[in-house]
């Protein structure tokens, strides 16, 4: 293990012929070595070369060698950076609902040995020749796309996720890297395109950032397109991480907010997470009292589920906007939909320019997870307890913890 | 029967004290007892008292003494007109999917006995003290509605049909009537509050214009709600009495329509109703050569299905408007809505200032439904022929037929 960065990657050497590679390190970038490490020190304003490490490399990795069975560490390489890549260390990443559907088979076949996990927040330590947005020293983060076609009509405004060529997911998707399909951000880096790297902020709580990457922006993202506005009623139904994250986003956008959950224990946070108040789905009464109330309900539900309940919460023209499942969303009744005009919809993450705005947007209002930050070999333990709906509210896991 | 009218329901006594009971006849109303026998004769402009016939009195109806028993003829009481109501002797009435589907039990337990239909064009025959907007002569319309409670949001703002409190449908709902629950048009009259009667063109092919009160409206409400405009891909999935209406109704307004439709008969009919191409369902390959080219799918299946194969038709941002059953709309896939952030939708025919667009619109663009006119003794062989999808594309019961 390197005793500067703590990590037991391959290092790569030190490219320092060119004025690009040969990086000027001024604010907002910490100096040299330690700048790799995942430390969130203070920026050095000193001029100093630093290293930019673009070669190829071997980072651990944690994942399954099967789906449903134990995550187990194994080595991925990591291609050399090509021109626009940028070059991350790993420092955290969320563990989503996704992650756990995905590796244990849920969501059909796997690919593996795969490391999942598309919440990465980490350090630039390399950048290729072209990269003009980071620096290394810079924190930058990823979400769940690495690359898309760029050229269609989806990606060109901005909705890579989208792309009708396919988007290239951060982990399991075919692509041109080592092992023939991508590894996500369960490891100790990742080489992304620069069009697909966000930025974040230099200081402050790296980790309980790592979650806007996905349940941030998967919230965000309906909130802004169905146009939520300052005292509009909305609805979150499942406060887990992304349920908890649109709650704080819609409360910060100034709407009315209530909390829909099945677990009797998170209605006392309603209140500190933003919302106005909480309900217990499994009260009928309650339920019912609320009906036709809301204009956007929010159903972060992971699995799939019966929707007739909560169609009913809402009013004239109101929408529910699915992001939580792929599968079936159960009793979508026909006389429930037209009885109000009301819409089924859904919306998957969001495109990589509005995950910056997401970033941009809770650095500005003080937004971020409530996080419970584990280490990579509590793994299992941890998707028991997110699917146990045991964790307040995102487990993020320090890839620079041994 | 009476010789002038060739009706058997019981004759009013003519009202003509006052001023308003009598009336003033100029252009556009004929004049005296052939006025109510549903004859679209020229306008007299000579002025003349005409009968205003406000009395209680007994219809024909046509329907039902069980679900899903034979349609016969029974006695329906009308009330006396209020000062607000409309005497409307029933000229023609079309026979909906919906009428079959509540009959038959399908829909639920059912009062009986029931005649349905909402889909009324008739002559005005008597007029209550306070009505403004018609006149014994006049032609007049009924849909699915003939009340609401007129103070609720929805009602404020024209969606009668969305009422808070419940909306009084044209049959079976109840009441305060002859009888406590409300009797359709598959009967020789009705007396309808003004505000739900609407104005028809006084001369033209009336029969052919009674599917506009049901079928025209459920797809026309949709097609301005998701605002249409020219050169807009839209699918009508299903060419029925509803579809053929919307096909007619999208091509009116210059979209790009596509058919939909499991008929095979029905594919050589696109041209003639507007259409520019037609797909039959069946056709996997077709339809997969059809994928995500739509931005609005009118869906107007009357039973439940499933939505999955045609979710995958719908573009970025795509809506499904599915108008045809209040039952569920099987498959509904979270992965299917998510992949182009689609929406599945339904609206519920329209309100009354949207019906009486719809009708006026219409009769600008000459455009009316295709119908096969029956007898009232027709109604059961023209039910199994709906559901065998043998009509094009509207069956409508000529009331006044032996």
């Amino acid at each position: 293990m390197c005793e500067n960065c703590r990590s037991d990657v391959e290092h790569l050497s030190i490219h320092g012929t060119s004025r690009r590679k040969l990086m000027k390190v001024g604010m907002g970038l910490a100096a040299g070595a330690v700048a790799v490490t995942g430390m969130a020190g203070a920026a050095s304003a000193q001029e100093t070369s630093v290293a930019n490490r673009t070669g190829a490399r071997t980072v651990d990795g944690f994942g399954v060698f099967e789906a449903a069975g134990p995550v187990q560490r194994f080595d991925i390489p990591r291609r050399a950076a090509g021109p626009k890549d940028v070059v991350i260390e790993t420092m955290y990443c969320g563990l989503c609902h996704s992650d756990i559907h995905t590796i244990r088979g849920e969501w059909g076949p796997i690919r593996a040995p795969l490391a999942p996990g598309h919440e990465i927040v980490g350090r630039v330590i390399g950048v290729g020749s072209d990269v003009t947005r980071f620096r290394v020293g810079d924190m930058a983060g990823v979400g769940c796309m690495v690359n898309s076609c760029g050229t269609c009509e989806n990606c060109l405004q901005g909705l890579e996720q989208y792309c009708l060529n396919g988007a290239t997911w951060t982990y399991g998707s075919p692509a041109d890297v080592p092992g023939g399909y991508t590894q996500g951000g369960w490891s100790r880096g990742i080489v992304v395109t620069e069009d697909f790297v966000i930025r974040m902020p230099q200081s402050g709580d790296h980790a309980a950032r790592a979650p806007l990457l996905c349940a941030g922006i998967t919230t965000f993202s309906p909130l802004q397109h169905w146009k939520i506005e300052p005292g509009m009623r909305i609805g979150v139904n499942g406060i887990g991480g992304l349920g908890h994250m649109a709650v704080k986003l819609a409360s910060a956008k100034r709407a009315d907010v209530t909390m829909f959950t099945s677990t009797a224990e998170k209605v006392s946070d309603a209140g500190a997470l933003g919302a106005r108040e909480a309900v217990l789905t499994s009260d009928e009464a309650a339920m019912r009292a609320h009906a036709r109330q809301y204009d956007l309900l929010i159903s972060t539900i992971p699995q799939s589920y019966p929707v007739a309940p909560y169609l009913s919460l809402l009013g004239l023209d109101g929408t529910l906007v699915s992001v939580g499942t792929p599968l079936e969303l159960q009793q979508t009744m026909g006389g429930s939909l037209w009885g109000q005009r009301r819409s089924i919809a859904s919306s998957l993450i969001g495109g990589i320019p509005e995950t910056q705005e997401v970033v941009d947007y809770c650095a500005s209002h003080n937004i971020s997870a409530d996080i419970e930050l584990i280490r990579p070999d509590q793994i299992d333990e941890a998707m028991n307890r997110v699917v146990g709906k045991q964790v307040r509210y995102r487990f993020v896991i320090d890839l620079q913890a041994a």
